[in-house]
């Protein structure tokens, strides 16, 4: 029964204890990660590697035992079938070269990034303890990776191109919401369990273009839920007031940052949620860990539909032993 | 008449048009200032530099014609008597060093930042056409610069040391509370028509977090509003969801960026705003900013006390001309 922990919590199903996986929870910060990430100098070959990136997929149920495992894998991958150029330099993160034209860009299929279904496939076959998570890229975040070119951006050149180039733009979203549909449908085949859709740079995004972005996402999703027919994730990055126009999107669950007041939407909203907890708690001393996230697990209201992890990423400086304390103290806490 | 257009709007006034002033409107990105900033290579030379000081801060009133000028300064300037020490290299920003002992640091009146005082006297004395704003940097901000020691942070040791350190953190804060109370009685004793405290780093704020510091800014807030008498203007960055907290905080008005859904706090409260729009409109083309500046100006409902300004400073990359076109269409609209 254990197996199914995470996807019970999201459909509502009573729980002894909240399931717990976390984002990039095979990262650098394992030197186990590391080590295997030696054996590619590339980082897209060491993705498409799919040995190796079934092993480092496996690393945290292994290490951690948490109650769900993500394909190891990088949002951009789609981009490069698309015919956008995506490369990583050593310690600097991505680069990527895009001529601008919206035009030339291609639909793509899931035999395009055939690896990722094999990945997928060979973690079920390992393994079946726990769900398999399926995952990409928010539209709006794709968007901006190509615009921008790089990871670290100031999204100047995304917002110029969102306001200058109103078709382009629509255009180049409803692109990729199409290809993102094949992308994740191949997954789900593959045998992903359920999905998750990244966002993470939609802090950037100005309240008022996230009105248009919502609609959009709305039917991103709604196409999502009649397809896939998996349980559908949205992690986004950013504040709270935009679940204002975001809570009409038919997700099964919102993941939310730590700058987002979670508690107050489980109390008068009926939605289901992801995350909240300000990962920079790994870096403070065991005791206070474990005191910061029972205090937040009891604030869980009864009955809503939780699913523990944190508001961002894992971090390369993090202790792989207070990671354990911390999917250690969620799963020792008792749903009242 | 024209002198008090910016506080008749804040307090609620009939006004012609909105007030318009913007954020760093004295900085790299107009040729003239560069000129005056070359004439002193450290930077916090060029802050104690009154007669530069004093010609920097004119310089968008010639230039621009807005209606306030700020002094130029910078937020970190009280922290250096306070015994923390701050330093700027060239193309950096700032360095600062500080043991971490709280108990150390320095209770300071204006005597000790003298110079702030001055360049406000001699601006006002320089020209009575429009209202001269004096500024602050808020507790948490310069808490966090002082802990994190530079300018580009990950907020790691500054949210540590709150949860670690809380006794201290409030000792702290509640230091910087005082000492910025006494650094701003000074501005307005010297000249300041009103003032502006700047958050720039609240987005990094975990909302729960949020709740304690929301406090301690009301009673800052509610000392300043007791002895400072002069409209003040609270400036922070981040998500419209803290409004919940902040809104209790009595000040003239809250300054904003672009991820706040600032129209719909207007039409639901009695709130005051500035600013709201994105700085990144400017990099758009001229047309686009006439018409994204209009299309905005229309949106404030009648009767709502507002003050243009952008959400965040000016970029040194930005063009005088068209932030020249941007105050020329605000100042064009006439209120309804």
């Amino acid at each position: 029964m254990l197996k199914m922990l995470l996807l019970k919590s999201l459909s509502g199903e009573k729980i002894e204890r909240f399931p717990v996986w976390l984002m990039r929870q095979a990262g650098r910060y394992m030197p186990q990660y590391r080590e295997l990430r030696a054996k590619e100098k590339d980082f897209l070959s060491f993705c498409k590697n799919v040995e190796l990136a079934v092993k480092v997929s496996l690393l945290p149920l292994e290490l951690l035992d948490v109650d769900a495992v993500i394909i190891f894998s990088d949002i951009l991958v789609p981009l490069e079938p698309m015919g956008i150029n995506v490369r990583f330099e050593e310690g600097e993160g991505p680069h990527l070269e895009w001529d601008g034209n919206v035009k030339a860009l291609r639909k793509i299929t899931s035999k395009d990034t055939e690896f990722i279904n094999e990945i997928i496939r060979e973690v079920k076959r390992t393994q079946d303890r726990v769900p398999v998570i399926g995952f990409c890229g928010a539209p709006w975040t794709l968007f901006a990776y190509a615009v921008e070119g790089k990871g670290k951006a100031d999204f100047k050149r995304a917002k110029l191109f969102m306001w200058e180039r109103r078709e382009e733009y629509l255009e180049f979203l409803g692109l990729l919401s199409e290809n993102l549909v094949e992308y994740l449908k191949g997954q789900v085949k593959a045998g992903a369990d359920l999905v998750q859709v990244f966002d993470s740079w939609l802090m950037h995004m100005p309240y008022e273009d996230l009105k248009e972005y919502a609609i959009l996402l709305k039917a991103f999703f709604e196409r999502l839920k009649r397809e896939l027919g998996v349980p559908v994730i949205y992690f986004y990055r950013g504040s709270g007031e935009y679940l204002k126009l975001l809570r009409h999107v038919p997700v099964d669950a919102f993941s939310v940052d730590w700058t987002v007041d979670m508690f107050s939407w489980m109390e008068k909203e009926d939605m289901a949620f992801q995350g909240n907890m300000d990962p920079s708690i790994l870096y403070c001393t065991e005791d206070v860990i474990q005191r910061k996230v029972l205090e937040f697990l009891k604030r869980v209201p009864r009955k809503t539909k939780y699913v523990f992890n944190l508001g961002h990423g894992l971090s390369p400086d993090m202790e792989l032993k207070k990671v354990k304390l911390l999917v250690d103290t969620v799963k020792g806490y008792k749903v009242g």
